[in-house]
């Protein structure tokens, strides 16, 4: 492979909990002799609302080759609708540009949705990170339809990678198994340093050497409406427990904004002196923020996926997930304020889970970098199914990699 | 259901084969006391350059309630990725307004997908018409693609079917199968007014008495750059031939350009005495044309479909229906001079074939519509995997319509 | 008149501060018996984080025929002017579907500008209100290039009347002159029930019945990255005034996340007892802290115009007012600490000024609404100037209502 | 200045008539040592259908730094609205990578209008080509939009320079006077290759070396809807002349799709055996064509420009250049049969005029060039009647160069 020009792998980047994940596959892919790191920010990494995790990349050494804005403000499903619109049409600009090799995306957000449809009509070839799992939201029919553009899988789990090839895509196609960001899990000193937590963001002072709390609520869009409801309760179940919290503000999905909205009338009115809220951290920080919380409580999908590796209690709310796989740590209750306060005692009494690899070993990065080196890039993509010999053999896990 | 009001079907048309088949679907909703017709027509179908097919639809008596205009010019990659996400902003813009129950998507192409996007994103329920077929071209990843966005299915065929229910969508969603235009095909008078094919469009007269051949070759966008060399090759082959032709110009597609000029080229250099070339045509007509035609040349999906309910001969050039279901009367070949004269040589001496009902039996229109009338909608898509007992009998086919 | 169908009277709103304005034209309008009233809501009046604007004219009883969802987030310059961009694309789609008669326009905002593009290429009739004023900021250009798109003109001033004819523009297309603001400063109750002020928002409670200052700073958009630093200076000058102060947060300008950053950090570095934050007013609640302000420091154009009207004494702050007509109220200081605290403390010395008319005698809106129903509408602009005898006198005032 | 970087200059360019004027500056910038060039083109430069005019601008050997598709399709009042607003998101891309330290714009199309409008809002300095020119179309209040947005003005005559400082802009920044197409005009070897007419496009080979009529004819906007009567008009004439006749297809306005198919359907109908019909000719080559016609009919605007460098008979139809000034070589008619033929059979008696400088004196691409090199660049316009000590004399001109 020496005798050519490095590979163009270009890695779209579109809000803080992805670059948590794909940074140490950026830094693998950034090594690999035979590979040359693109590197586009989108989403809500380019905002400063967001605190700007782009500015993060960029202070962790990797070049910025793009900055896509295309938020509609508004966060209802109308202006969530047309950002994908307008997603497709910046994304296929930054793709003229760079002229990449393949496209590397992750998970299922309509911001990765809007760079697979542009890198697939632009005829490039997609690798795709975390498909094949299955959850709540309108990212349930995001991450199927990415698989579906998508020209290879590296899925998180085995049974990703199943569901992934049972969907009609060739077997040979799965590159990986295991999500990345064990890698960064594995490697990680979660020692916290108090600073983290209470030199950003405002509200409350948290001794990190107490029990403490981490909350995520994301709206869960195909609820829409619903979810200002939904936090009420769980801001009153945070109220009934009154124990030190640490709140993260939701992502930018339609009904983002009536959540925080929760968050701010709640802030001003009971006035919690147990509170305290951060708009970003560090891909690691946030990893010890979670690893040291004596129990997580809201709708993220790193709950489900990171808390697995440090064995993190979870009290999971509402359908936001409903259907991913989890590990024993992860207890699960409607949005009800009773149920949340129940669940999080119990989760605060059995204390840590042992810790499981159910998303990932530690050393996925360098496997993905590897087989992105190697693989043989493709445009025309059929269902597999037309080249079984019968109607399920299909379904048969057929791939070198996962028969090791 | 009499004491509600009708349930509000929206129908999105971006082609004139899209009018060609849902035309059937459309009177059956209009009738359906149950339900009430919403008619956009979007892509080519307002567009001056192919005729106007809007018009057509409002001289047939339908109320066509928006018109929208997405295709960027360019017929590049680019700009066919941009079209894409241009017309996810301007369908949400429609949906917003015309706030459908339900919104009815037929085939593959890049604007249906722009349709099943917005809509999808914005909580609607989808009903989709001939998924689960394979092909090639970028539409084999684009109607994958609206099968994981749509809630309701209404495939072709039974291996469709088959196919949906394995990509795991819930069997019960399959709510009908057959393509309804063979609802048209069956009803048909085909006799062929000579006036059709000679009172538009230009070149020589075609004397539809005698043996004349039907020709459409689409851009294979996933072989972008390699069409006009397709196309030379074919128009060669139909010099060789010199048998009267009438030739439909090709679609919107990226590469559609270079086939146009192809043809421009050919027809101001060699002033084919044999050759008439057309925009458009009426639904009905279109399949008289293709219905009287000896022999269809070209990689139309129509070839497949609606040539099998006549029997007509095909010639299938080149990989643009590469894995879709085909019957006896279609011969497949390279977008190569020599072998289209043979394959076409050989069809034209073999004659028509028998008339076939794998794409429909004549009687699809009603049942999609008492469908739409009396399905359930809902909003969160689950992969249904998830609830199988094992891990394959997610494949079997468990719908009562399947059974029947 | 009475003989024909109202004219529609399409009314584009994009922030609160438009609303404040052309609510009392709304209202003209809407008794006109010739005229019938459409309204759009656009930009800022329809996101959540503005405080929804839109709502207040729905409660107002207006009807609201269309919401435009055009701000792209990053208020960055580049997200501004993709704004324009997207706001010409929605706005063109919401002009296609109301077919107004007439386009009501007021100011220099990007979004007031999107809409005067899609207007003008759709061949609809412009009106627009506060043209020919001058001042900083890209709104500068924006509110002459509207006057390039606009048939006919509503001034606020005599200067600003001539200063609209001295571009080319007939003078029979000025139709009156005086800002609709003044009305409702005119018929105001301005007592301020402290309830208004310390309900929303968040910070220190502001006691009304002393005296008390009212601080809006936005960005100048052609100063792009200066924003933070002179808000920084302000800041500091307000905190070594350390008098009860309201401070709205600022517009969405490129740059405004900049400005409101300083806010929110300077809140939670020096913990201030003197300062609440408000994000929106009613327009009548907002005129009553004005009027009742000891003194409003910044830059926002309602100080120079609003401020007028009940003789509140100005510090006006920065360039972006610059070139605007201001009346004996206002003192003009660049954005340095030391500067605006002796301004503001001689202001405070001073106290109230005299009332002014500069912008408008409060019966405004009635002139405006006859005018919109007397006009003669017509699509072809001409550079008035080819129409000279010779070379200045289209300079010259020719208007019926000038003369008067 | 030969210790700084050179000073980068994008030149935008939207049509072929763009090129056509701008080549002789391009040049004139790349020579120039302090100058460095940047060129994007878009419009219809970069679209198969108008036969590729960026593939000439390469094979002239200029560097293409970008290549935009803003052209939505539909050719409608509608579309052409969005187009600009597509166009805006699609500079704004362009310019944020390119860093321009200076945008040249030529011209009135909107196009020219969406990339003025990203600069100005991306606070990039503005030079503006051809401002103050009067005409009809909406290319009228696109033309003077532009130049209150542009920052410099090169007006091709002195009366476009006097008006332009009385609409307000500062006289110093007029930088030059003349249309740079006069430079290449006198330069020009005129002689007439036929092949350069007959070796492309479709139709009667057409003897150069015997009279021959050249027609262009564009929609006017602003008068949407009447363009396919005006053109049946136009071509009934032509067909009474009977004349040789080489006819180039319209621009892409609202409303070009219209007057196309009037020539197609003419062309199909009548079958003429004199009329020639192209898509685009090389700028030269285009001048060497105007400059042999008998006589030029139509409303292109380099009938009234170009064409006076070589003294073509024009007879003007309609009201697209109505305001522009004029030379004696132009005969003004309205769209109408009979009209046309008079005065095309008095010009034709007529014969040649004597060519003009009232565009320009051939001399004007140095001029430019020099200038920019030399300008001050400056962001923040404000209206210059604030400068002036009375009203009127703001309009008298007070530029070094005019004085001259």
């Amino acid at each position: 492979m020496s005798d050519r020009l490095p590979r163009k792998v270009c890695v779209v980047l579109v809000d803080r909990a992805n670059y948590g994940r794909l940074k140490p596959v950026m830094r693998a892919i950034d090594r690999h002799p035979d590979l040359e790191l693109q590197v586009v920010c989108a989403g809500t990494t380019v905002l400063e609302r967001f605190d700007l995790p782009v500015r993060r990349v960029r202070e962790d050494g990797f070049r910025v080759d793009g900055e896509v804005y295309l938020e509609l403000e508004g966060s209802t499903p109308v202006t969530m609708a047309k950002s994908v619109g307008f997603g497709v049409v910046e994304f296929a600009n930054e793709f003229q540009r760079l002229k990449p090799d393949l496209v590397l995306l992750i998970g299922d957000r309509y911001e990765a949705l809007a760079a697979a449809i542009a890198a697939a009509y632009m005829n490039l070839c997609i690798v795709h990170i975390q498909g094949g799992e299955v959850s709540g939201s309108i990212d349930e029919s995001a991450r199927h339809c990415i698989t579906k553009l998508a020209h290879f899988h590296c899925p998180s789990t085995r049974r990703s990678a199943e569901y992934i090839i049972r969907m009609g895509e060739r077997p040979d196609t799965i590159l990986s198994i295991g999500c990345p960001s064990s890698d960064i899990a594995r490697e990680l000193d979660v020692a916290l340093d108090p600073e983290i937590v209470n030199s950003r963001g405002s509200g409350a002072w948290v001794d990190v050497a107490q029990p403490y709390l981490l909350v995520i609520y994301h709206p869960t869009t195909t609820e829409y409406g619903g979810e200002r409801k939904q936090m009420d309760e769980l801001l009153e179940a945070l109220a009934e427990l009154a124990t030190p919290t640490v709140l993260l503000w939701p992502n930018i999905d339609a009904g983002s904004d009536h959540v925080s909205k929760a968050v701010r009338v709640f802030r001003d009115r009971a006035k919690p002196t147990w509170l305290r809220t951060l708009i970003n951290l560090a891909p690691e920080d946030y990893l010890r923020v979670l690893a040291n919380a004596a129990c997580a409580i809201g709708n993220s999908s790193s709950f489900v996926r990171d808390a697995s590796y440090f064995g993190t209690p979870v009290v999971l709310v509402g359908g936001r997930q409903d259907g991913r796989e989890t590990d024993e740590h992860v207890v699960r209750v409607p949005p009800a304020r009773a149920r949340i306060v129940d669940a999080t005692l119990k989760q605060l009494q059995h204390g840590r889970y042992a810790p499981s690899t159910l998303y990932g070993d530690g050393h996925v990065s360098e496997r993905i970098a590897e087989a992105l080196a190697r693989l043989d890039p493709y445009v025309q993509k059929r269902l597999h199914y037309v080249h079984d010999g019968g109607e399920s053999s299909g379904a048969r896990l057929q791939c070198a990699y996962l028969a090791s």
